[in-house]
C-alpha cells in the first residue's frame, strides 16, 4: 500500500490551492491570501524608535540570531517602555544572556549575575499602569454586540468581559470599576470602557518583577514560547511582541533547573548587545509595517481566522481565540 | 543600583512560599500543592497499551531523546488508535524521521520518502469518527450551569457550546444535532450532550491527512508546540498526547521549507523506534498515572488555575481558557 503525501495543512500552505472552484463550489480566500490582497494603505509602518533589536552571539555553526521586538504605543505600559529605551541606548544588555527557557511558558533574559548596576533614572512604574484607558475602535470575532466606538467586540473571552484589538495590539478589556460580567456587557452596551490591557499571547514580551508590590524595571524580560498563559494578564507588564526570530528563543534547550531556569552557567545564551533600530545605522534594514486592526482586510482576516472554509476544513469553528488571530506583521518593501 | 533577584514565578516555584500567611492573610494553595496533596485513590494508572514510547536518535552530545505518548481511551478516535498499535508492532515507524517543525503550531513525524508499504489490515476511518457520543460526568471552570450528567461544564469556548473534561482528557461539545448557542445550552440544560470531540491543546498528537475525505491512517502524526489551533478541531483526528519529553520536540530546529518542514534530508531527525509499552521489558519503567478528572482533587485544581491567588498573583483571572488547564500526569512512584 503506497501512501500519498500526507500533510497537515495550515494557514499559510493551502493559500495558493483553491481545489473547491473547480468543483463548482464556491471559492474561499484562506486568512493569508486577504493579507496578501490588503491595500498598501492599509499597511502601517513601524517606526525605528519602536523596534527592539536583540542579537544573540552566533549559533554553534556561527549563524547569526536576530530577534526583532515592536514595542507597545501608548497608552499600554509607557513607563517601562521608556526604561527599556533607556536600557538600550545605555547598552545595559550587551553581554548578559539567556537565563531560562521553560518549555510551554517563557523564554527570559537579563543579568544573571543579578548585580550589574542599572542606568540612572528608571521609573519606578505603579501596578495601576498594568491597566489603561482606551477608547479606540476595537475589531474582534464571534458573540458581537455594536455600540457608537466599537466596532465587533467579541464578548466570550474567557479571562476578561471581552477582548478586541485596537491600533495594531490585541486587548482585554473590562467596563467602570471592577469585573463586569458579559451578561452585564451585553445590557450596557453604551457604557464605557474604562480599562483595558495587552493580553498574553505566544510571543509577547514582559517584565520580569518580584512580588507584589515591586513591578519590574523592564532589565529583565521574557517572551511567551507556549500556549497563552493569560492568567498573568494584568499581573505582569507587557511591553511588545517578538515580530521576527522568535524560532531563536522557542528552540532553545530547555532549562533543567527551577522554573526552567539553565543550571549552569555554560548553558545561558550570550547577548552580544540590544539595540532601539533608531541607533542603529539606515544599512541595517530593519523597516516593518503590520496590517492595520482597524482595516477592512484586518476584519476579513480575523472572521476567515474564526472560520475557516478553505480546501482543508470541513468544519469552521464559527470563533476564535484572540491569539489566534495574530496581527499580520511584514517586512515592508523598499 | 542594586538589584533584587528578579523572576517571572509560574505554578511550580511558589509553590513552597507560603509568604503570605505570616502576615494574617489566607493561604490559597498554589495549583502543584493542591496535586501534590491529592489522594492516591484519586489518581488513575495508565494501561501500557495506551503508552506510546519514541525514542529519537541520540542527540550531537550521544544523549537519549526519549519521548513518551499516552493514546486516547473510548469512545474517541479508537479506529486509528487501533491503526497506530498496529504500526507500532509491525516496528513500522523504526528509520522513519521528524520531517517538519514549524513554529508556533507543530511538529510532525512519519515517512519523509511516502514509499514505505504499511502494513496490512489498517482501518479506514471515516469522518464521522472525528466526534463521538459522551455521556460522562465532565468538570470545568467559569460559567457554568448543573445538570445531572454534568458537573460544572464551561460554557464560554469560544470553539464550541462548552467544554470540559472527561476520563482524563479535555473535550468541547455540542448538543443535539449541530451547533447550540450558548444561550440554548443555558435555556435547555437537561438536553443531552450528543457530540464531544478532543481539543487541540500544547501536547496533543493527531493524525496527518490529505484534504477530505482522507482522514489518515495515523502513520503520519505531529504533535502541538505553539498556542493550542483549535480550528483543527474535528477537522483532523486527535489520538493522544505527549505526557515526557515533549522538549525533544519542541526545542528542535524550526523547518525552513514551505510548512516548517526541513528542506534538507539531513536535517530530519531520525526516529530510532516507536513500541507501545506493553511490548517492551518491564524495566523501561513506564508506569504513569493522571489525576482523574472526576475527583474532588482535581476540580479544586482547576479552580485554583482559573483564580490563581498564590503570592505572585494580584487579580486572579475568574476563568481558565480549556487548553489552559492541563490534566496532571506523573510517573507512578513503585
Amino acid at each position: 500500500m503506497i501512501k500519498k503525501p500526507v500533510l497537515l495543512a495550515c494557514a499559510v500552505a493551502l493559500a495558493a490551492l483553491p481545489l473547491y472552484a473547480q468543483e463548482g463550489k464556491p471559492e474561499y480566500p484562506s486568512p493569508p491570501e486577504i493579507v496578501a490582497k490588503a491595500k498598501a494603505e492599509e499597511w502601517v509602518a513601524i517606526a525605528p524608535a519602536d523596534l527592539l533589536v536583540m542579537d544573540l552571539a552566533p549559533d554553534a555553526k556561527g549563524r547569526a540570531r536576530r530577534v526583532v521586538i515592536q514595542l507597545m504605543p501608548a497608552p499600554f505600559s509607557q513607563g517601562w517602555v521608556g526604561n527599556i529605551r533607556k536600557l538600550a541606548a545605555a547598552k545595559w544588555w550587551d553581554g548578559t544572556s539567556i537565563n531560562r527557557v521553560q518549555d510551554n511558558y517563557v523564554v527570559q533574559w537579563g543579568d544573571a549575575t543579578e548585580k550589574k548596576a542599572l542606568p540612572e533614572g528608571l521609573a519606578v512604574v505603579p501596578e495601576s499602569e498594568y491597566i489603561s484607558k482606551v477608547d479606540h475602535v476595537l475589531i474582534g470575532t464571534g458573540p458581537t454586540i455594536h455600540e457608537p466606538d466599537i466596532r465587533l467586540v467579541q464578548t466570550s473571552d474567557r479571562y476578561a468581559a471581552g477582548s478586541g484589538f485596537t491600533a495594531g495590539w490585541a486587548v482585554a478589556f473590562d467596563r467602570g470599576h471592577g469585573r463586569f460580567s458579559k451578561r452585564d456587557l451585553a445590557k450596557n452596551p453604551q457604557s464605557d470602557i474604562s480599562a483595558a490591557w495587552p493580553v498574553h499571547c505566544y510571543g509577547m514580551v514582559g517584565v520580569g518583577r518580584n512580588l507584589s508590590p515591586d513591578t519590574g524595571s523592564g532589565a529583565e524580560l521574557y517572551t511567551v514560547i507556549g500556549h497563552a498563559p493569560r492568567h498573568l494578564d494584568r499581573n505582569i507588564a507587557l511591553v511588545g511582541r517578538v515580530i521576527e526570530g522568535i524560532e531563536y528563543l522557542s528552540s532553545l534547550p530547555r532549562g533543567t533547573g527551577p522554573l526552567g531556569f539553565y543550571d549552569k552557567e555554560e548553558e545561558r545564551v550570550p547577548i552580544a548587545s540590544i539595540r532601539l533600530a533608531s541607533e542603529m545605522p539606515p544599512a541595517a534594514d530593519l523597516k516593518f509595517e503590520y496590517l492595520s486592526t482597524e482595516s477592512e482586510s484586518f476584519a476579513a482576516y480575523a472572521d476567515a481566522r474564526a472560520n475557516r472554509r478553505d480546501a482543508f476544513f470541513n468544519v469552521p469553528a464559527g470563533g476564535a481565540d484572540i491569539c489566534n488571530i495574530p496581527v499580520p506583521v511584514r517586512r515592508k518593501a523598499e
